[in-house]
This record gives structure tokens, C-alpha cells and sequence, in this order.
């Protein structure tokens, strides 16, 4: 503050000129403009955007009549029904944190979260209820208010879940509750622990300045138009759905829910309502380019898709190319709500050939419009690494877009923010055109005599043999070279493949030591969110360590 | 601060995490990721992004050098020309705010605005040398430093207005400087003097973090692709050009550069590039379609345009929709940085009729995206009046694209955020569907007999008058009623018509006591930015007040 400086006397903030950013306000501004305009689809029901606000505002009072409010903690375990999209502005309402679980945790990991984020309510789907039953004896007096969502696409549970369901609460609040935005942008909106493959997972506490950047991001990085159709193949309990709830929100979009991840229920839905944009992980996408053709039939129209939560194979950004799914490549964590980076398409690439697109458009690229810098940094030095295509560092980002941190993790949110970055633990290298391309997580290095082998790398080169439907390689222990490349794969339905024909396939892609040394055929473990379980496949190969 | 709340503990703000919201950040992205893109077109000159945030950077590098820092005025004058972009980027970098002038004030104006300003630079077009010399002579040893900015299309000035020219002080700058975002999102970015009819104008003082949010708001409540062609027929002197500038930064756009709003310049450059957008005032509407038809030939492609500054009137939203003109209204003032408000098109919409459709979208509408409200407010209660649409009351704006305040006027300030709303002197009613219409300036409004009549209703009504082309509407004193209508009408070029044939024209669309009683053709005085100068057609009618 100068005192001599006229741009600060008598200027100061106040009601009129500065509000809290929130994506609550999106929802607000929906329900006012866009009141008749579809927000949910799920089966047979359809509910506007004025009725999303009123039974939003309706969950929001009666959690603040039964005492949940700022600093509290509320848990859902449900698919991507209506509820769950409901949830992402009904809690935070109450002033509340909302807690999404991965759907396909076991008991153990479940009570681990509902005690360590202290979760006042449960809101869970009755298709949980047999592992959340579990989950609640193990936390015995501290279990927090259990309310489940009845959705009739699912039998009735053996014995209920909750004390009330989740109409009955909704019943019990104000469709006019009066709703503040959050005292300041930087309270907490969400809690989502890391999916973390050992060890206690880690709690990545969001805020509502973040989660209103990145919504907006989302329209500006992918060009939305207003009123998109937006199929939900990704799921919300994963970093909020890239922020996407907020996002349709934003735009009054129509979401169109979704039980699970079928091929045979995706494709009639992208028909009948003609979904224009769709989320997921590449694992959706091969799942999708991979389906009978005549699922597809009558389909004409483009669908724009984002990818990320892996490096997309060649092969997947090829087909999707060729089955009409445009898709754009972006890449983040949870730590940083999700995208954060994106793989920005430039307009000279339209010249190129199919295959040297997808090779561009297979890297992780340049930071979202709104997120402040992505950077690779040198380990040693926390410089920049050279664009040379070739030096390593690791990935990290700065800006509006990053969590708050770790809940009650002091130490892991110090060293997540060493050096004022975020550090991902994702290994890569800076193209001449500034764009990142992952080439490994740091765990996931394979180190040969030395050379160290991108295990990405290998397993583009296995994508593209036409009967491989999914692959993975870790590091196998080896007396002479330390570690040599170990491949697990998933063929098509139907396709054949040996295992010298796979590693003769490679030879003729890849420099002699990158070449797998084994492989094993299989089903590939993968989390529910599509990543390869490596840790385990490390395991089967008798890796360096079971930890990663 | 709750001490219990586990989501305040060790979750503090920081470098990696936060970040001042500055549109300066945009102008670094699109110059990393889009560095050969075209930023800028001007007669023969282009520049991409990396040429022009190197020249932004040597003008930040040289006003520091210079002494120019935070708290610090830099004013210029300069028509829409690629210097008065990188003003926007250059100033800010170097921690001084930006003050653009009108470029058709007189020298008084100017020197007042340099004096209460306090500018320490002056950078200017030597079109305006001579109102330029009359000023600093006024100012006499408070005069600012002088850059002249020598554009070739004008002939020099008979004496050279300032100490060196442009070129010269981005010579003196460093293309690499390292300008900082600002320490605070709520510092000072512009300046902007409100025309003010009379009076001493009111100095506007606006922030990075609503400039930031406001030019990401034109990309979401216009659906901007990347890329855009951007035609700048809107002044950027008029509110930082609705926050254009920046708004292309976050965009990579490339903006179409012109010295002056002329149909025979316009349409070239539109056919040879391929101008995808643009931004104006119902005048250049006005002007366009009124053109001879030949200058349009060859252009198929469609334009979005922006319009606003008055309310359009209907002729000229049927005008451009048959034009090929596709036009989105939006409402605003200075003290918002340009648009916070549009009329939000309804799918349904397009169902009805070109009049129907004309009806609807000239209205003032709903909220910008991310500005948070707009009402109307009744001035007795404060409370929003009933959306019936003949209830009236007074636009008010509440949200992060709001100003600071006024410059050294903690009394206007003050009255402007009377109650936690911007109030901005505009009446309006709501109607039902939520939509705002304004119905006049309270100053503009008509008292007759008791009754209410909107000057804008009545100008309405003669614009669609086929040889109409501007209308004015203002109260004329009368012993009887207080007072009545008096119409100010300039007819097209070529185009005939007689006092009583317009007043017939007005009875067959108003209500007897709206019709004006006296018309009086001429040209309507406009200030720059199209604004019809009611106060001076007041004057001429004998209105009560010369000060409106």
C-alpha cells in the first residue's frame, strides 16, 4: 500500500464490485435465463434446470437444518445418476465440502476416508450397500448419517442403507432456501482423495475460485457453444468430473447420465439425443472404437470427446479420428482439478496426415487458457529443461487451477509445492514447439544398462499391432541389464497374437533394448478410472518393489 | 477463521496455488502457444504473437526505464491502430494504469483528464497534434512526457508533438523484460473518463481481476472460437474496447486494425479477411446496411456482431439479420468495462417471426455469464420491481466486472454503490421471462401530462420509417402538458419526408400523448462512440435543463 498511490484511495472492494467466485452462481444464472431447458436425462426422466435449482436448494437447506455447514464434510458414493450431479451444488450450499468416493473402492478404503474427512453424511447409491455396510460397522459410533438414493434401476438392498432416503431429505428443505455464496473464494468446495495404489490415500482439498476458473476453462479451452449435450461417461467422483457439472452449469448444457461405461448403452444414447461432447479416458474410447460397427448405425453426427487420465495410444486417437469422435487431448490431475493442460490443436496440423496428427496430438501440449504455467523442471537444478525433445524433467503447474492442498497433510502438501510448483511426478520432455509429452511417471521408468526406457513409448508401439487391444510394460528384474521391458496384453475379441510375433512387431518400431523381453497375455488390471494398475502387473513380473 | 475447521489448517495460499488474475497472462499464452498466429493486421502490416508480445514487452521494459511504475498514469490517444492495442499490454506490464482518451475530445477535456489523471506519459497519434498542442499548453510544466506515433497513413504534423516518437521508446525497451503480474488482482489496470454529457467527466477505475474475467466473459457469452477475425470498428478507447484486447489475447485472434468507421473501408477488409466478428454501436450498424449495396458484393460469409451503446433499434436488428449480419445484444457501461449484460437468445426463438425475433433481442436481457446480477430496482424501496414489464426502476449491476470506483471522487463513488449495487441511471422494466428493457436514461425520460414516455419507444417507431436514419427523441417544455416530444430526425441520403408524414407514421404505432408534437430534421449530433448528444438536441428544443 502507497500511501501517495490515487488508484488505491477510497477505491476498495465492496458488495457491488466483489463477489466470491463460485460455480454455485452458474447454477443460479441457468436456472434464471435457461429455466426450461433440459439439464438431466437419465432413463425416462427429465428434469429442467429450474427444477435442478430447486431440488439443489432443496439438499443444500436440509443439510443446514440438520446442522451440516462451513468446514463439514459430506460423502457420496454414487454413479453418474442425478443425484450426484445434484450434489455438486446442493453441499456446497450448506457451506459444506463434498466428498466423492470411487465407486469401486473396497470397505477398507471407504471407512479410511469417511473417517479421515470426518464425513457428517453418506449420501450412497443402493448398489454400494453391501461393501458400505462393511464399510460403516468398521467405523462402529462414528459413522456419519447414511442417505440412500433409491434409484429403481436397482434392486432394493437386502437390508437398507440409510436411515432415510434421498427424496425424504430432499423433502425436508426449502426449494427457496436463501443460499450464500462462500464467505471467501478460498474455502474449501470438494475433498477427493488421490486413487493412490498404495499406502493411505491422500485427501486433495479443492476451492471455489479453482472450481469457477476451471469450469470456465473447460469452455474456452474445447470452444463449448451453449447448450451442449453431454454424455457422462466419465465419472463424477473423479476430481468432479474434470469440473464438468459446474462447467454445464456454466453453459446449460444437458447431461446425460449414466449407470456404467457400455458401449451398448452408450452408443443408443448418443443417438437419441444426439450427445454432442463426451469425456473419458482412453480405455472409453477403445472400448467404443472397438464395439460391433451396427451399434453405430443411424449415428451421423461429429461428437467432440476429451481424453485424458492416460497417454492416449496412437491407435485410439487413430480410430476415434476415423469413427467420427473428435477428440482433443488434455491431461491433469486431481491436484489440479482435473485438465489442466491441453494439447492445443494448431491450425497448420489440418495439412498433415492422419498418422503424423496423432502423433502431435498424442502429447500432453501447453497449460489450459486459465491455468497460470505449465513447465517441466529439472530435478536437480528446478530450471526449465531444454525444448529439445530429450532432456527429462518433471511435470509441474502453477496457478488458480491447484488444490489447497492435503488435508491434514502438511508434509505431503510442503512437497507437493516445493519451489512454488506443483510437482505431478509425471516424467517428460519439452518438444522444440514448447508442447509437453509425458514419458513416463517417475515410477514407471524402466532403467536398462543404464539407457532408461519410456514405458509409454513401448506400449504405443504394442497399440498399433491390429489384434491389441490393451497394453502395459513395467520393468522386469534382469541379472545382466538391471531391468528389462516386461509387456502385458489384452487382445481383441476374436484376435490372435504370439508372443513372437508381438516382440518381432515391436523390433521393427523400436531400438533393440526397448524391446519387450516377455509378454504375457491377459486381462489387464485397470482402476476404475482406466489406469493400468502397473503396481500390480510390477508384481507379476517379480519388479523392483511392490510400492512404485 | 474457524481454529476446528480441518479444511484452514495448513491449506494456505501460495506461490504455486495462486496467482493475481491478470489479462496480461493471456497475451504470454497465446504468445507460447501461438507465437506465428497473426495478432495484428493493419493496411500492409502484420505481426503474429511473439512480434507483438516482444513490442508489448519493450514498451513495459521502456516506461520503467523511464520512471513509470505502479500508481503511475499512462494516457494515449490514438485511434484503433496495432500501437493502441499494445498499449493495453505494454502499460499494465510496467505496473502503470492506463488511461485512453477520447480521440474527438477538445483540448479543455484533455487537459483536464491529463491533469486530474495525472499522467506522467502521453503517447499519441499526430493526427491530433493540434487539439494535442492546445492542451499541453494549457498544462503548461505538469505537461507528460510525449510519444508521437508516426503512422504513415497521416501526413506529419507541421510541428512534432512530442519529444520521440513510439518506435524510438520501444527501441529503448528490452523485448525479454520480466514485468511481474500485478502483486494484487484488485490493482488498478485502466482508466476510462466517462463521456459525460457535461460536467467534468468521472475518471472509471478498473482492475485486472475484472478485466481477466470480463474478456474470458465475451468468449463465453459469444461462443468465440479460437481465432476469431476481429474487426475493430468499436473504439478501444471506449472502455478498453469492451475488453476486446484482451479478450484476443486469451483467444488468439487476429484483430483487423482501422483509423475510422467508413463503409468503404469497412467491407473491403471484411471480404479480404475474412472478418469473423466485430463490435459497434447501432450507428455502425446503421451505416453498413445503409451502404451502397455494391461494396458488399462478394462477401458470402457470415459476421457475428456485437452491438450495443444504445438500445438498437428495430430497423437496424431486422436490417442486419437480412444482411447476413448475425447480431447478439448486449448492454453495459464504463463503469462494467463495456458488456454485463446480453440478451441471451432462446432456442426457441428461432421459431418465430423476423419482427418477433427483433422484439425479443433488443432487449437489454440477463447477466453477462460471469458478472454475478443485473436488476432492476425500485429507487423507493431498493427491493427489484415486479417483472411485468411496466414496472419501472433502475438498472443496477452487482459482480466481479464492476469498477473500483471513480478517481478521486469519493462522493460519486459512494452514490454510485449506494446499497451494494452499481447504479447506473438507466430505467428499465422486467419482463416476465426475467429479461430487462430499458426504457430511457432517467435523465431522457418524458413527463407529459403525468404520464411516462420513453424517448425510446417514440425513436423506435420513427426509426422504421423507411427514410428514417437516425431519431432523437428529447422533451420540448409545453404550457399544458409539462412537457411533450420533440423529434430530432436525420433522413437517409436521398430520402424524403414531410413533418406531418412522420407524425401520421407515429400515431398509426403510439399512443396518442407519445407522439412527438414538432419534428425538426438535420443531422443528430453524436459523440464519438455513436451516443446521440441529447443534452445539446434539449437545448434546441427549450427543454428545462441544459444539464439533463
Amino acid at each position: 500500500m502507497h500511501p501517495g498511490n490515487p488508484y488505491e484511495l477510497g477505491l476498495d472492494q465492496n458488495p457491488a464490485n466483489h463477489v466470491a467466485l463460485s460455480p454455485l452462481s452458474f447454477l443460479a444464472r441457468s436456472a434464471q435465463v435457461y429455466p426450461h431447458a433440459t439439464a438431466l436425462i437419465y432413463g425416462a426422466r427429465r428434469q429442467d434446470w429450474s427444477q435442478t435449482y430447486a431440488r439443489c436448494r432443496r439438499l443444500g437447506s436440509a443439510l443446514a437444518r440438520r446442522g451440516v455447514g462451513r468446514g463439514d464434510t459430506v460423502a457420496v458414493m454414487l454413479p453418474n445418476v442425478p443425484a450426484m450431479f445434484e450434489a455438486h451444488f446442493g453441499v456446497p450450499m450448506s457451506g459444506a465440502v463434498l466428498n466423492t468416493l470411487n465407486t469401486r473402492l473396497d470397505a477398507e478404503a471407504i471407512a479410511f476416508m469417511l473417517e479421515h474427512g470426518q464425513a457428517k453424511v453418506l449420501i450412497a447409491d443402493r448398489e454400494f450397500a453391501p461393501v458400505l455396510h462393511k464399510a460403516l460397522a468398521m467405523l462402529g459410533a462414528r459413522r456419519p448419517l447414511v442417505v440412500e438414493v433409491d434409484d429403481e434401476a436397482v434392486a432394493p438392498a437386502a437390508s437398507p442403507l440409510g436411515e432415510l432416503d434421498y427424496e425424504q431429505l430432499l423433502a425436508e428443505g426449502d426449494a427457496d432456501y436463501a443460499w450464500q455464496l462462500p464467505h471467501d473464494e478460498w474455502d474449501a468446495i470438494a475433498l477427493n482423495y488421490t486413487s493412490g495404489t498404495t499406502g493411505n490415500p491422500k485427501g486433495v482439498v479443492t476451492h471455489h475460485r479453482g472450481a469457477y476458473l476451471n469450469a470456465a476453462n473447460n469452455v474456452i479451452a474445447w470452444t463449448l457453444p451453449h447448450h451442449p449435450v453431454y454424455l457422462w461417461t466419465l465419472p463424477m467422483f473423479h476430481c468432479n468430473g474434470w469440473c464438468f457439472p459446474w462447467t454445464m452449469a456454466l453453459v446449460a448444457g444437458a447431461s446425460v447420465c449414466l449407470r456404467r461405461v457400455d458401449p451398448a448403452l452408450i452408443y443408443p444414447l448418443i443417438r437419441e439425443h444426439r450427445v454432442s461432447h463426451m469425456c473419458g479416458a482412453p480405455i472409453v474410447y477403445n472400448l467404443l472404437i472397438n464395439a460391433p460397427s451396427e451399434l453405430r448405425s443411424g449415428i451421423t453426427h461429429k461428437v467432440a470427446g476429451l481424453i485424458a487420465g492416460a497417454a492416449p495410444p496412437l491407435a485410439v486417437i487413430e480410430g476415434c479420428e476415423a469413427a467420427g469422435i473428435e477428440l482433443t487431448h488434455v491431461y491433469g490431475l486431481t491436484e489440479v482439478y482435473g485438465p489442466a493442460a491441453v494439447c492445443a490443436k494448431q491450425p497448420q496440423w489440418d495439412r498433415l496426415s492422419l498418422g503424423e496428427r496423432a502423433q502431435l496430438n498424442g502429447r500432453q501440449g501447453v497449460a489450459y487458457p486459465l491455468q497460470e504455467a505449465v513447465a517441466v523442471l529439472d530435478p536437480a537444478t528446478g530450471q526449465p529443461v531444454a525444448p529439445d525433445g530429450r532432456s527429462i524433467g518433471e511435470v509441474c503447474f502453477r496457478g488458480n487451477v491447484v488444490m489447497k492442498g492435503y488435508l491434514k497433510n502438511p508434509g505431503a502438501t510442503a512437497e507437493a509445492f516445493a519451489g512454488g510448483w506443483f510437482h505431478t511426478g509425471d516424467l517428460a520432455v519439452v518438444h522444440p514447439d514448447g508442447y509437453v509429452k509425458i514419458t513416463d511417471r517417475s515410477k514407471d521408468i524402466i532403467i536398462s544398462g543404464g539407457e532408461n526406457i519410456s514405458s509409454i513409448e513401448v506400449e504405443d508401439a504394442l497399440h498399433r499391432h491390429p489384434a491389441v487391444l490393451a497394453a502395459a510394460v513395467v520393468a522386469q528384474p534382469d541379472a545382466k541389464w538391471g531391468e528389462v521391458p516386461c509387456a502385458f496384453v489384452e487382445l481383441k475379441p476374436g484376435a490372435q497374437a504370439s508372443e513372437a510375433e508381438l516382440i518381432d512387431f515391436c523390433r521393427g518400431m523400436l531400438a533393440h533394448f526397448k524391446v519387450p523381453r516377455r509378454v504375457v497375455f491377459g486381462e489387464v488390471p485397470k482402476t476404475s478410472t482406466g489406469k493400468i494398475q502397473k503396481f500390480v502387473l510390477r508384481d507379476r513380473a517379480g519388479s523392483r518393489s511392490a510400492i512404485g
